[in-house]
């Protein structure tokens, strides 16, 4: 069934009279069409969430009878109160040249990893593979991640449950994100890119290095700071206060101050003008990795400040995850 | 008594164990030191709020024991649960000299209007003026607006209510949009403006000339716009959701598209990318006016609405206001 009819169902069945939109950035014209498309089938009014949504860790609140999430998988440890997710998985593919293009790099047993929006394609690529004599191996799903072979920027599960089964990982997908923790978590083995919007598989040995080269730079940067920001999230499903108090009062008995600052949305022009040295997050991980640039002062993984700190070694350096 | 002193005596009061500190961009480092000195003092752990405050419209949820905010005074009519009001008034001027400056262009019988942050000085501007020959006029508070003489951003009863028994305003403090507003607001009336942190007094014809110029262009732009964002803020103090209900219903009726948009911060990256024609903000009215050339699409006022609809005309431009 249409993932529309089935929410205009579902609408019904609820008597809802207003409704609320939630969506990543890169939906925005299809938030609108889809709240104008609502309000003539089903008579209700909608309200379009203009903060922006980075997954299904972030599901606000919102004064409406139903809320719409689209295009991300529901996080099973979290409940949700009157969400609807509204699920926009891509087709599948015309041409499989872009797994293809991949097959020469992969060892025989081969773990497969996807986002929530390919794991429709996971049979076929298993199947795909099994044909040309490879060994795939999927992980089953667990308490964040809500399907099989599903990684999400903060949960490698689907890589790390099965990484002692395996010699390599492909991922299928767009973006370097995901796949460089993947990477970086399971040290030793390769990770394949078989991206179907270029239709050509690739590695990310040198983005690895200059990220892991970034990183380094950032503890060292931190090594004199005094004052520490702590980043705390507002939303639900980043919120890690147990570990930003650990780390408030592991910066304190190491003679530095840990100031803990909640937030919503962070962005570089939030943070500015405090006159704290440092950052260290314990919000999403993809803050301090991807968005690392932006800031004007050092902005730190938890793990990464045990190794300024003294409490971990470069060598035991890991990818910061958000567990359940 | 020193205003931590009072705050100090409120946390042990209430046996508070988490404080969370709310406050206006301007006052970042301010934040990071009080956060210091209430760990230190009170024993307490404090939660710096990091999503910028505007007004005492803006008092956002925290998961502490206890709300400090910065710098604003509270609204009548709002409820506020566990949330200190930090009073932080600028001391009396050691020089009136940026009051004398002003005198000349008086009028005999003159409103005195300033902001929160310099009502502690009405008394002895008005005896100034007394002895100057001056009958300055002064309004009582009301439901939204805790103190006499004091203008909101939003709010501007301290002007409307004494217009009819003065010949003009003074204007104490910086900055150019809370006399702005007056002057639009009180058409036929003079308003000058005494700085204290220039030291000198100043008109905002010319001001007033060009941000008018600017919204009658912003409604010319809007005129053949097909489909209109309507802003719904979440900040407490600036839901307008009947009033929101009421422009989307008015563009339906006259043939336009309004899509509803709920959001917390507004800025305009936030708004990019929808697809949507113009914007109208129903949140704090400084979003159109001050910031209009930041948006992509027109940005218009409620009442500016009214008038590419036809609902209203130039004549009766009126400056927006949420009044209670």
């Amino acid at each position: 069934m249409d993932e529309t009819e089935r929410l205009l169902e579902v609408i019904r069945g609820r008597g809802a009279k207003t409704v609320g939109l939630q969506f990543p950035v890169g939906l925005r014209p299809r938030a609108v069409e889809l709240a104008g498309e609502l309000e003539k089938r089903a008579g209700v009014t909608c309200m379009i969430a203009a903060d922006p949504s980075f997954g299904a860790c972030d599901v606000p609140e919102m004064p409406v009878d139903l809320i719409v999430h689209l295009a991300h998988a529901p996080m099973p440890h979290l409940r949700y109160r009157n969400v609807f997710f509204y699920d926009l998985p891509t087709p599948l593919p015309e041409s499989w040249a872009f797994l293809d293009a991949a097959l020469s790099r992969l060892p025989k047993r081969v773990g497969i990893l996807t986002t929530t929006q390919h794991r429709q394609w996971v049979p076929q690529i298993t199947e795909r593979l099994q044909a040309k004599g490879f060994e795939p191996v999927v992980s089953e799903p667990d308490r964040r991640v809500a399907y099989a072979a599903q990684v999400l920027g903060c949960d490698y599960f689907a890589a790390t449950n099965i990484a002692a089964d395996v010699d390599g990982f492909l991922y299928v997908g767009t973006g370097d994100f995901h796949p460089l923790g993947v990477a970086i978590i399971v040290k030793d083995k390769p990770v394949v890119i078989a991206d179907p919007s270029t239709g050509e598989a690739r590695t990310l040995d040198e983005v690895k290095d200059r990220v892991l080269r970034q990183r380094w730079g950032a503890i060292v940067r931190a090594q004199d700071a005094r004052t520490f920001g702590i980043i705390l999230s507002k939303k639900v499903g980043q919120d890690r206060s147990d570990l930003a108090a650990r780390l408030k009062a592991l910066l304190e008995a190491k003679g530095r101050e840990g100031r803990l600052f909640y937030m919503d949305l962070v962005a570089p022009e939030l943070l500015d003008g405090y006159g704290v040295d440092a950052w260290v997050s314990t919000a999403c991980p993809r803050i301090a990795i991807e968005d690392y640039l932006r800031y004007k002062q050092p902005m730190l993984t938890p793990q990464e400040l045990e190794i300024v700190l003294g409490e971990r070694t470069w060598d035991a350096y890991a990818f910061d995850e958000i567990r359940a």
